[in-house]
């Protein structure tokens, strides 16, 4: 049996203005036996990559659906409203500008396996003012594009094919385009993807890198932000709750990446430089001698 | 065939509190097959006219339902609670208090054809707490009559129908009120009507009367704020992206009303003295001459 | 009949990251034809207390469902995942850590009937990350046994019976663990619960201690905040609106606590030393004597 599908929706609209709303009831009325459900409208304005960054974390967990997602900073630009098709058994289409913010997110998902190039003036409801310039493509464009799509609508309906080797992918220097990092004379170079709500700052790092450093359980490791002099230690644990009050730690966290964290505190706020891009290394501390 | 009923729910409750989640409870208690639409709840306390403003620009975009809108600073008072009934394709019902908060949509959708005043003893359910004080109007009232009409109930059961001149309109100084601005000597003058999250100045001005001014496409217009002698230079373009990096704008906004843009940033914090409520006035440039 | 039911979701997410949308896919994923409803995901991170204290405010509206309520400072520890089963017409299952958070609410319920604490293996879907440590129990235990007890799942299928004697409360002299206050010399003393967006101070208080002290419609009170000398009147009113411009008054808030407001202005940040915890005494004032 096919699951249930749902619309999932994540854009940088904040909720203080009413766009969330509109486009949720232009989903409804075009699509209205499916649920749809917002990952978080709290991307900073304009921030493609830290929308990019949090939709491909999203995405293993979400089901099948179709992704609406709208951080554009280009809109009404000669930038593409696209449609990504990918396979597996999540999310199978993902609707938004094609400036980045999709590529990730479908790789998660096993690569694109055809995209197509939104056609206006054949999705833009009747309702729509038609003095107004393209400035809500959310509204006008992509909520009925996923509305179609998600009741079983063709895409050859609503657009036309185009290559997805075309499709733009955010710049290698982009905090969240991973560069793959590597243990190099005994240390791992990492960015920072994310920092939460709770203040744990994850790295774009894979636990397996510490293993093979040979990193293992509560064995300790110095941090150091930036091109900074100073480094923090570290020590690796399972869970929070095994770190004393203010002891800093290194865990694996919800998306299978390692993380910089502190019990029940902010990790970020008290790492000073911390921010999204900037990169950590982690060089393992020999036990054997008794640094401190 | 009609289409789907929804409800459409916006307030200053904000989210930090239950009292959203509360009355979606409430809704779903009462009327369990209709979805609920938040638009947004983060109007700012008691600010009715912002409130007002919000949903005349939403309900155009919302299609079939009942609106369900509580920004209440009269809650308790003699102020009555009330449900309009406006005919078109889109919402056919507002609920919330009789202080001007429905009053402009009702007007974007064609008029308050009949009205009702809210009956507290019929519609209060029985498990609001008897000795409490008439403190949460949403919860209690405007939640159980937005649950009654949108399920097909008779208004005459929950309440007493009342002349439509009775409402309360805004004051006529008040921001959202409308004042029709025109050209004046070369001059148009209209209010700041709205600031949204990305810092765009929507006016309440038609782009007609740019276009009766003679502003075309990349003509530009000195704009002033308040009473101040300053002014800056505008462009006029069809989209963000037709701006160079710091340049002031205007477009057609989503709403197809006239708004003072930059791109990619917010024009309000880079505008001394813009707020809602504050008259802007718009005179063209004499391209001939080469002011700048 | 029994009526439809539908999820109740309150935890310390905030709204910023993708927290809550991914719980809402895998509630969706398990159990796609039940509402899941937001209370509010804005509680302070890691504030158990003051979660409990909303979802003890918010049970009595819900009606029938299940709550998934998550602040939960110890994921991760030895602390157990719980399911407690409730009696009445409210929401009959609470799901979250054994911390505090739901144990005040199962006594507004009724108290606990019976309590399971959840197997983290039998509950774990396959797409979580095999890798991770227990950092997520929100998505990967609680909502999956939400999804299983909404559905008419058997609590024995997914966890063990543990007696409700040991399911872990607050402190005593913790904020929300409602000490009895009563008239001791004329004196009421009760602690502040809650501040809430309007800045209304909600106080663990009956108001039926204020009728035994005598103190009626219109009489006023002297209230003297935390150990400082210095007292404010308040006059107790039925409604925000019967009190003058700046005037403090005592009202019988929705949930039929006494509450300190002011009409349209936050009381809270005009009584300095306001926060939640600090107790609150109250003197009924002398009407015969002209004090001020």
């Amino acid at each position: 049996v096919v699951p249930d599908p749902a619309i999932f929706f994540l854009s940088d609209y904040g909720n203080a203005d009413e766009f969330v709303g509109v486009v949720h009831a232009v989903l409804h009325r075009m699509a209205p036996s499916i649920p749809a459900i917002d990952l978080s409208h709290q991307v900073d304005p304009f921030d493609v990559s830290g929308g990019a960054a949090m939709l491909a974390r999203a995405v293993p967990f979400l089901g099948h659906g179709v992704v609406l997602a709208v951080v554009d900073p280009g809109v009404g630009s000669g930038r593409r409203p696209i449609a990504v098709r990918t396979g597996g058994d999540g999310p199978y289409w993902l609707v938004g500008p094609d400036n980045g913010l999709l590529i990730e997110a479908a790789h998660v998902l096993g690569g694109p396996a055809t995209a197509f190039v939104l056609d206006r003036q054949r999705l833009t409801p009747q309702w729509s003012p038609s003095g107004s310039g393209p400035t809500f493509d959310g509204r006008d464009i992509f909520a009925p594009a996923v509305a179609h799509l998600v009741t079983g609508g063709e895409p050859a309906a609503i657009g036309t094919e185009i290559p997805t080797e075309t499709l733009v992918r955010l710049d290698a220097d982009s905090p969240s385009s991973r560069p793959v990092p590597g243990p190099e004379a005994g240390t791992a170079m990492a960015p920072v993807t994310w920092i939460d709500r709770y203040g744990n700052v994850q790295l774009d790092l894979l636990p397996s890198v510490l293993d093979e450093m040979g990193v293992g359980a509560n064995d300790r490791v110095r941090v150091t932000l930036g091109s900074g002099p100073d480094h923090v230690l570290f020590r690796r644990v399972r869970a929070f709750s095994d770190l004393e009050a203010g002891e800093f730690g290194i865990v694996v966290d919800a998306n299978g990446r390692v993380a910089l964290v502190l019990d029940q505190a902010s990790a970020a706020s008290r790492l000073v430089g911390t921010d999204v891009g900037v990169t950590v290394s982690l060089v393992p501390v020999d036990e054997s001698t008794h640094e401190r």
